[in-house]
């Protein structure tokens, strides 16, 4: 099952697509987005029993699949052959930073160049989303509180990212982050993760390789505070960032970006100058 | 002039503190806390004249002084001086990162211990919040967005903290941080800043000794991020945090730790076990 949050004339509304079958469509759930829809308790049986207007798949404008997370928790690395390749031990823990909810655009808005960065890289990413409140989670607690996966960029501007310590001023731009299209629910395994800057795929590993799951990573963080539906954790990216090749690579004005995940789906975002 | 969230039978109230003169009391504002409150455009008009239902200044039950701030901003290293004493070289630009709302905790309310942690930590710090939105602020521009000052201690768990190279999981635990009791509008410079652990001042300095000012940051912030009302700022601690002694000092279960800044207020809170 797939759910998304759409722009209509009416405003935002959360939806079930359809794509599959003869009878194609999406179908408003009722809510005005996919993180208030999240908080109706029986919101596996509402999403798979609505009836609501319907929309046609054709043009469809997708917000950010969850356009205000109360949280957004990311990961630094944590892909195994990454880090290993890097010549890194593995973490014990991982490494958590935040994200503001203005960052999120949608699976094909334009993502903002941030004024004064030159170096705007890419970071293709498993987004997790919750879908129960849930704190201090068991490992089967914390698989049971996530309603399902979504595909990330984490856009970054790496000389913000390293003019101090903390990550965070890199990685919080206005209108940076595309988040969607959907999130997918109850589909098993999200497989390949690959990102492409104009057409030239430049990351590409498997979910698989993860070294904290989701599940472990979403009973850390409920150690630390309460996660709630519509909350998303970024779960790292694998190698091949631009910021790392020699020479360096960054994203420009018109830079196409197709970030993958082979199970989940494909955000498609053209780079433009920030306001 | 002093504006303030507080708890009544009836929910949570946007209030002005008149606590001097004659009359004195809470004045409510006519929105369910300061945050809704400080997205009215009029919102300074509105303050000094409401004439709303009153409540005895005895006994009021603060909350956070923005319980659902849309953003917090902490500021690592800020104080000139502790910077200097320590052999560093003063920032070219502020050390960001972030905190969640569900960190924080009223001005008299029990602060949590984190369950796991055994090195919890005091930094006081003064707050700045948002009071007009602002993006890519000039100075001026910058200055005119602070609503006002409050009193933060950003209670870290320095064990999380150094778990890996980003900080954010030893400081956004929750219940973990008070923030209050008021903001203090228009009322010139916020003075000396000060910690005090059952009743030995640990913290002391001047919040004029701030390398990054509340307008640098305010400007700052706005260049990466649009800041709304009620947004928090906490602008960083002076010398003599816990960690840093010999041997280190940290917060216990039955702890009292009081945060005072001369001319914005106190908080008072004892430490508790959290869940």
């Amino acid at each position: 099952m797939k759910l998304a949050t759409i722009r209509t004339a009416a405003g935002t509304a959360a939806v079930r697509i359809d794509d599959d079958g003869d009878d194609r469509g999406a179908i408003e759930l009722g809510a005005a987005d996919l993180g208030e829809f999240l908080a109706r308790p029986d919101w596996r049986a509402a999403a798979a029993s609505a009836e609501g207007p319907r929309h046609d798949l054709t043009g469809l404008d997708y917000a950010a699949v969850v356009p205000r997370p109360e949280k957004v928790f990311c990961v630094g690395l944590n892909y195994r052959s990454h880090i290993l390749e890097m010549g890194r031990e593995l973490p014990e823990y991982p490494a958590l930073f935040a994200k503001f909810a203005r960052a999120l655009v949608g699976a094909y808005d334009p993502v903002e160049l941030p004024a004064g960065s030159e170096q705007v890289d890419w970071e293709a990413e498993l987004g997790v989303v919750i879908g129960t409140e849930v704190r201090h989670a068991t490992a089967e607690q914390a698989a049971a509180a996530i309603a399902g996966y979504t595909v990330v960029n984490d856009v970054t501007a790496r000389d913000f990212q390293y003019r101090s310590v903390e990550w965070l001023q890199g990685k919080t731009f206005e209108r940076s982050t595309p988040v969607g299209p959907w999130l997918v629910v109850d589909e098993g395994d999200p497989g390949e993760i690959s990102c492409e800057v104009d057409g030239d795929v430049v990351q590409k590993a498997d979910t698989s390789d993860l070294v904290f799951s989701p599940a472990d990573l979403v009973a850390y963080v409920s150690r630390i505070i309460t996660l709630v539906p519509g909350d998303l954790i970024a779960t790292g990216t694998p190698g091949g960032v631009g910021h790392a090749r020699k020479p360096p690579r960054y994203l420009a004005e018109g830079s196409v970006l197709v970030t993958r995940i082979e199970n989940v789906g494909e955000l498609r975002n053209t780079l433009v100058e920030g306001d």
